[in-house]
């Protein structure tokens, strides 16, 4: 009794979410003795709802290779989170009216905290409404906050990215500083975790070297603390790179960010802006001049400078989240599993989704320096193995050859349903 | 009667600025016969007037080999502008006074448009002491504005990154439309001159592609024709990607970005943070959700996707420098010509400095689409050939492994000069 399956990315794209796609499609294609068609979701869970189904066994494989060095997310993404049961029954019930018109057996879910916590929840109203379905979650968030896992692919290829443009315009400001720029702020995402942030602690070799001061959301912002370190590095080098992440809080807890008043769908803050803010105060403060950087979307798109680690473990990910499911697990993750630090190894585990689902990872206390402005070695070493190697898409007039998907989609079956 | 040699960077730097430092020091090695030492100035003309002065004969020739890739400005650059001759006659004497206790036959200045300048100026100063000097200067600016040459060093890189980064936030925000990001916008450099932000361009292949709107210094932004034109992207597309430049003005000549109240040492206007600007009438007159980035020296530092035509063409300008000046020219540049389209060919000009000092390029009509939101095929076609090809620095540690030069600085043996 052959099953069809159902794919969907969810939240904020990566550079490698299409390799877990790549990696999912292709456990299909070779479990076709179990597994029928797998369809993909529109612009994710949304498109599972309006019945908006892609079928992928229509795209030839040569896109589907392609997808594995192609950003963003190639059948669409959505922010949309799926309310509690208690609040929104009806949105759970139509996802299983779906599965059954089209025969799914199978939900793969590629998406953060958020979607962990959808995914859990259509396996407990599936098993509640005797629909049979393994619901697997396929991890992926630039903000390296999902617990468990050691790192959450689209980390590795972001934080190279910081890493590496920190390291960049570092040489460029040291390069300038006698009588143009003495302080650089790049601002970078993470939400309420320091990860990305951290992650240009490495560009760093030696004291002298920029970035010279992080920014963490984890660390209270204390501006006489902030500005009297912002004066002693320019009096020490003559200049000073500051990485600041979107999320920084006072000591009220507010953030700093200049549209702090926004929320987007999953109620979090909308935050972005908080590289001139921070000029602003040093400007106030010391006079000194600056330039600033917002490297948004630019950061989390950039697959011209993926990390190879980081687009095999996505590609593993979602193929072994296949196999896990054809194994009979339900509600559960794939995860990496760090298993040799010198060298580096890794390889995939299986957890329940429950114990993943609606949990944050912090950077620990131990991986930043004492007076809270960098990283410490052991922070360095968690790193470093993560944004090695290249991955370089191929190019076409100088521009990377990204595919995009035919999306063939099918025939609705069902009545509309109102979002 | 063999002369000593001094090599200065100047102005804003480049991924590639420092590949032109690397064809002045090997052709300087390589005609040991001719040339003495070459010496460099710390920190562009100031280092000269200053009289701290770098020897390069002491860099190993691996450090000069990793100046091709490695970014910024290595012997440090400055925004510094000698005033006229009749403002300011001593600095020009101070440097003939360097020249002669360091017995100086070859200046080779690496600058844009107000080092070219500085470089005229001095071999006049130089004619009217009847000290003899051959002045040449190495172009180098992200902004391509420098006339005569078909294209500037430096321009093809970050053209690269700008075209490059524009495609892969447009697949990002594309993938997020449906219940995310309306509008995209990216802040680009480029000063007066729009050549940056039509690179951007040529990451579009069909109209419905990203970037869909370029907003040009050369083009009188007007609100409501622009405001018109998004929502009518939107309304197409669902999403908007728009590139941005830094210079662009109203119809009053004001520019509208935020930082316009501040000016630099050479009384330019200082740029940049357009971007949230843009994005606030956005906001106001169309309430799409927006995002914003500004990639500030990122992109001119961006030596990991440098264009390997940019390299080469860089490499050779400061090779063929040293080449005329040895032939025994005086207040020349060498440049780039144009030798074929199709397949892109090149060759190294040779033209008077007088031509080329206190003139900007602008983008030409016949570049800008008809509406004034994008480019022509002519432009396209200017644009490709110089960002093809790919010159990935080394890396260790998942890091680009850029150089730093040992800075041996010689004993002062004049009088402090105060600037």
């Amino acid at each position: 009794m052959k099953k069809n399956a159902v794919y969907a990315q969810s939240g904020g794209v990566t550079a490698v979410i299409n390799a877990s796609a790549a990696g999912v499609i292709d456990a299909c294609r070779q479990n076709s003795a179990q597994i029928g068609t797998l369809y993909a979701g529109e612009n994710g869970i949304v498109g599972i709802l309006n019945e908006e189904l892609i079928d992928t066994s229509l795209e030839p494989q040569s896109v589907i290779d392609g997808l594995r060095y192609t950003p963003s997310g190639a059948f669409g993404s959505c922010r949309y989170k799926l309310k509690s049961l208690e609040q929104n029954r009806r949105e759970y019930e139509r996802l299983i009216e779906v599965f059954k018109a089209y025969d799914i057996g199978y939900f793969f879910y590629n998406g953060g905290n958020d979607s962990a916590d959808t995914c859990l929840k259509v396996s407990q109203i599936a098993a509640e409404l005797g629909y049979p379905i393994k619901a697997i979650h396929i991890p992926k968030t630039i903000d390296n906050d999902l617990v468990v896992t050691d790192n959450c692919p689209g980390f590795g290829s972001v934080a190279k990215y910081i890493a590496t443009s920190t390291r960049e315009a570092g040489y460029d400001v040291e390069s300038m500083r006698k009588t143009s720029t003495k302080v650089f702020i790049l601002e970078v995402m993470g939400r309420n975790a320091g990860w990305i942030a951290a992650a240009s602690g490495v560009a760093s070799e030696s004291v002298e070297q920029p970035p010279h001061i992080i920014l963490f959301p984890e660390v209270v912002f204390d501006e006489d603390c902030f500005i009297q370190k912002v004066k002693q590095v320019v009096d020490s080098y003559g200049y000073c790179v500051i990485v600041v992440s979107e999320g920084i809080k006072d000591r009220y807890g507010m953030a700093l960010s200049a549209s702090q008043h926004t929320v987007d769908d999953f109620g979090h803050q909308l935050l972005g802006g908080v590289a001139p803010v921070i000029a602003g105060i040093i400007k106030k403060r010391l006079g000194y001049k600056y330039h600033w950087a917002v490297a948004d979307y630019l950061q989390r798109s950039a697959r011209h400078i993926a990390a190879s680690v980081d687009v095999e473990q996505a590609y593993a990910l979602g193929f072994r989240g296949v196999e896990m499911a054809l194994a009979g697990a339900n509600a559960v993750m794939p995860y990496i599993k760090r298993v040799s630090q010198n060298p580096y190894r890794w390889e995939i585990g299986q957890v329940e989704l429950h114990k993943v689902a609606n949990h944050e990872k912090f950077m620990p206390r131990d991986f930043i320096s004492e007076d809270g402005f960098h990283i410490t070695d052991q922070c360095r070493e968690y790193i470093i193995p993560l944004i090695t190697g290249e991955d370089y898409p191929p190019y076409k007039n100088g521009l990377p050859a990204y595919v995009r998907v035919n999306k063939q989609h099918l025939p609705k079956k069902l009545a509309e349903f109102v979002l």
